[in-house]
């Protein structure tokens, strides 16, 4: 085999060859670790605001969008959340070893399915410096290695993240090169870094353009966190003020991620009493509205809804409404527009219930509650690497689980095979 | 959005339809249907010999090799065991609808994790029949439709059993289109089949370079069921004797699988007693046997192994043989040149084996055991869509479980994000 060279292989063949020698690394000192790494973090913060200080100067000079400075921009508190994080990560029970199934077969080999590390994870996200720190954490956690590729925007900050990172990570006696980073941020170093050959698997986080490109170019299996164009459907026999409530709450609370409402479908039997007061008071908390036909016919300032608005995460305050004959068309309507991220049902039937239940394919089906949910920690499940909508591996939130895998351990003394 | 025209597109589209209807179908019909299936399989004997015959006749006239030829042909014996495999998978637990964890949060939140159909599974495979029936029968089992694309040598059988199959489970109550099979055998349409984006993953059954196309082709998740490159370890502290009965069915019993052994790996110490006597044995069992240094030193007619070899999945009477100086050379080759499928290790000591087990990045990890015991039916979980060599979703023998997905049910009584 001719020399490595390219860098990007490099780091490929580095990672690769953590990630072996993370298979013995103890449940122990991955806490050390990671709880060094918290500490560092933590009295790096000057040196980690003074780097993101500068990528805000670049950003603003740019004309970076104020939703994307908010996410870039760091300050004390949001330095102390992401060494917060990673003492959460330290305090999950550790996966990698455990037996997950064991039985025998008649002719006394025993058969045992065991959790063990992916290997190495590459991870190519966008703007928000906590996804470097919540990565590497749980990666770590898992005996994987990562790869990690931020934005352009925020890579003086991840820079200086990293630094810290491996620093810590090493004291505790990590293998090197467990946390590596893509520090060339060009266009084509992010095609070679998707295609590399060395990962196990690759993770986008960021909207569906990201998604598309990652799946095209990949190698390697994906697991994309990407758009959630939730839904929520106000059934016909809905208690109104809960519906009212659950569908401002969705879109509302907090309208740029992912598990927030996009489209507000209404059964025709319930449009004229629910629909009038509730697009008022959402329209009172700012938020476009564009409808249907009858929408527009309830309610004043309501915009013509298109096809094109029903297929769109708006991440904004903005609200496409339609209102339906059924649930069996909601249920069309949420198959065909939907990215089977989170979808909600507002009713008091239990068979309409059962009925949305069954036959939404998503990977979080509500009955009387937000789509707001989704979301590793209110689900319990600690730390998360963003919401999976594709149906292979792991659905919904990614927790530790998701960044393992598993490896059958057979034991026997001589079997042959007759 | 404009009239689909391309044949690909509509079956993709009538598939995913029938999917959608397979949401609600009930335990009871399915294995009503697959009862029903295996009936029709009987009794269409003669006209699938018939079929077979001619696709033969054709294969035989192209010059097509003796090993595929038998793949390719069928006899009555087979055709029972493809009727009974049906009848197996009727038999099995129904995983569709399992809860697969529950839990309630604080907020009075119901959390289930249900398993669900993956959807619309594309399956591309070569020369072997009963691939198409148990193919359907499993993403039956399992509520997902399926598309299948056979190889042109088998294509008038396929379409024989697949008319059987759609007529015997449409009566029993089965959506039209739940089964369906690209009948157009040309390059491009098998093109078009691996990019389209109906499918909710997309299995390859068949070599590396079916894997590697369908890889680089697909737009959806891929599970590969691909090449078995895999390793027998004799270590210092093996039992000889046991090693040897090891060897000699790992390699001779049924060379032409993808758990077969491929290459031999012999620690130093011990390669003097084991390898003369063994080589012997494999050499009058008409294996040709391709060798380091070492071991051209130790036995007669040993050709030279190259990476090359090292490389290769045989599938035939040949076997590379390397003498390695420790276990962790041994660890090191097989995690080079190995395909993550089955590994053994020979040997009595305990420490030995657990590095082995801990380090070797395979599927399935033996210890003092043959590796053609990677299979299903083996490990005793029924019927099979092949062994899966990548690390997502399902390792190793993909039971019913591998063709499934989850989704989250919550209930609430108008719970909101706060």
């Amino acid at each position: 085999m001719s020399k490595i060279t390219d860098p990007v292989d490099v780091l490929g063949t580095k990672a690769k060859a953590a990630s072996r020698k993370l298979y013995s690394v103890t449940t122990d000192t991955k806490n050390k670790a990671l709880t060094e790494m918290a500490k560092a973090i933590k009295s790096g913060t000057e040196q980690i605001l003074q780097a993101n200080n500068e990528d805000m100067r670049v950003a603003v000079a740019k004309g970076t969008t104020a939703a994307l400075l908010d996410r870039l921009l760091l300050n004390e508190e949001r330095v102390l959340d992401m060494a917060k994080a990673l003492v959460d990560i330290a305090d999950l029970d550790d996966p990698i070893g455990k037996i997950v199934d064991e039985w025998k077969r008649p002719n006394d080999l025993d058969i045992k399915r065991v959790r063990v590390p992916l290997g190495v994870i590459g991870v190519i996200y966008e703007a928000r410096p906590n996804v470097t720190v919540e990565a590497a954490g749980l990666c770590l956690k898992t005996s994987n290695a990562v790869i990690l590729r931020g934005g352009s925007l925020a890579f003086k900050t991840n820079k200086a993240l990293v630094d810290i990172l491996q620093v810590a990570a090493s004291k505790a006696g990590v293998p090197d090169n467990a946390i590596a980073m893509i520090e060339d941020v060009s266009h084509e170093t992010a095609d070679k870094f998707m295609a590399l050959q060395d990962l196990d698997v690759l993770i986008p986080r960021g909207g569906e353009k990201l998604k598309e490109a990652v799946v095209e170019k990949a190698k390697v299996p994906v697991l994309w966190a990407a758009a959630g164009n939730c839904h929520t459907y106000v059934d016909k026999d809905a208690d109104i003020d809960m519906a009212r409530k659950i569908a401002i709450n969705a879109k509302v609370q907090r309208p740029g991620v992912c598990n927030a409402m996009e489209t507000l479908l209404v059964h025709k039997d319930i449009a004229d009493s629910f629909l009038p007061e509730t697009i008022k008071e959402l329209q009172e908390n700012e938020v476009e509205i564009r409808g249907d036909e009858t929408t527009q016919s309830l309610a004043p300032n309501v915009k013509e809804a298109t096809d094109g608005d029903y297929y769109t995460e708006f991440l904004d305050l903005i609200l496409a409404i339609k209102v339906v004959n059924s649930v069996d068309e909601a249920i069309e309507h949420i198959n065909k527009f939907g990215t089977l991220h989170s979808e909600a049902i507002v009713t008091a039937d239990q068979k309409t219930a059962k009925k949305f239940k069954t036959n939404i394919d998503a990977a979080v089906v509500y009955v009387n509650a937000s789509t707001r949910f989704t979301d590793g920690g209110e689900f319990g499940l600690g730390a998360e690497m963003g919401i999976s909508t594709q149906k292979l591996h792991v659905r919904g939130p990614m927790g530790l689980e998701a960044l393992t895998s598993t490896k059958y351990v057979i034991e026997g003394n001589g079997q042959i095979r007759g």
